[in-house]
């Protein structure tokens, strides 16, 4: 399914929420669920589902709720995660390593393919079933797999560098793990993982 | 400065988006940006940015930008993060580990104070100057310390549990980096990392 390019972002957002929370739900045996039970399960207003929900289609008939499997795989097609992309990850310090072993991305549309890092001390070394390999080779390495998606996991000065080899090598999504913002063409998609802008989320509400 | 309770939680999430852009700014250098400049370093409109600031009052004066170093002050005092809070971290895997070694908290309005995993293996063990406490004790450490914002690493059978222990003891805002959804009381917080769900925002995009 191609992306429907007029749908605002923020609601993209939120479809990666409700495929986990539809996830959780059908591991439990769940088969039907509503706006609403979501709603309370994720802290997001029924409403708000069944609005964002909406820009993609029908997905469930007032008053019968929706089928967990099929709004799951229909959740999956539109994200494009109903098959597997292949991801590399540069840096394999404390932080590459535990994302290399984690164990959420199994049957969620992802498998690491390949890493890399730039110490003669880790080059080489398999974790978690995966060889890493020499910073050096990233361009041809990238090129050879045709992998679009990376994780950066470099300290923070290194870690623009390492972005700009990438997406001249073709990778049009990352997932960056350095405290920095990266700058990248209109083309390309960045995504943070940093726990701060998180934590300063809730302190905001936080009182005494 | 209490937090005002009407202004929309989208909102409060993209401040410490602004925040970490105006640090970066600074430690160029630069002492002035506008509206503009943020978003374009950030992928945001210059009208959204304004219309944030301007729920909390008069950032900066039209044709003039804004000045760095008091908008910052503004923000961290908004997200009450002009002065540091003990964090507690549970689960001293990989991931706990990588976290407990992450960078990004210096100045940021967090200082990691306690460590908690259930493996006779990891307690007592010395991580980034933190000393690994069993997670028996994590009731009495977490009171002790007066601690209200804590971040979960245990495996995701485990993270529900975990969580369960330290609301009761006081937490009021978690940071989940299991793959799961926990259930709270209204009166918490909790943000998740989970990669994948930033990953699948981005894979909505990707064509080839």
């Amino acid at each position: 399914m191609a992306a429907i390019t007029d749908i605002p972002d923020i609601v993209i957002g939120r479809l990666p929420i409700y495929l986990r929370a539809l996830n959780q739900l059908a591991d439990s045996g769940q088969e039907i669920t509503s706006s609403h039970e979501l709603g309370q399960h994720l802290g997001i207003s029924s409403a708000q589902i069944r609005k964002d929900l909406s820009h993609f289609g029908e997905f469930g008939k007032q008053g019968t709720g929706y089928k967990i499997h099929h709004l799951r795989e229909q959740l999956k097609q539109i994200l494009q995660v109903d098959h597997e992309w292949s991801v590399a990850i540069i840096g394999m310090g404390d932080l590459g390593r535990a994302v290399a072993h984690y164990g959420g991305f199994v049957d969620r549309g992802f498998r690491i393919v390949a890493a890399f890092d730039s110490d003669p001390a880790k080059i080489g070394m398999d974790v978690n079933g995966i060889k890493v390999m020499n910073s050096n080779h990233l361009p041809e390495e990238i090129r050879a797999h045709n992998i679009k998606i990376a994780m950066i996991a470099v300290p923070a000065q290194y870690a623009q560098g390492v972005c700009d080899t990438i997406v001249s090598a073709g990778v049009r999504a990352i997932l960056n793990y350095a405290p920095i913002t990266l700058v990248v063409p209109p083309k390309v998609n960045v995504q943070y993982i940093d726990p701060v802008t998180h934590l300063q989320r809730m302190t905001y509400y936080l009182t005494d």
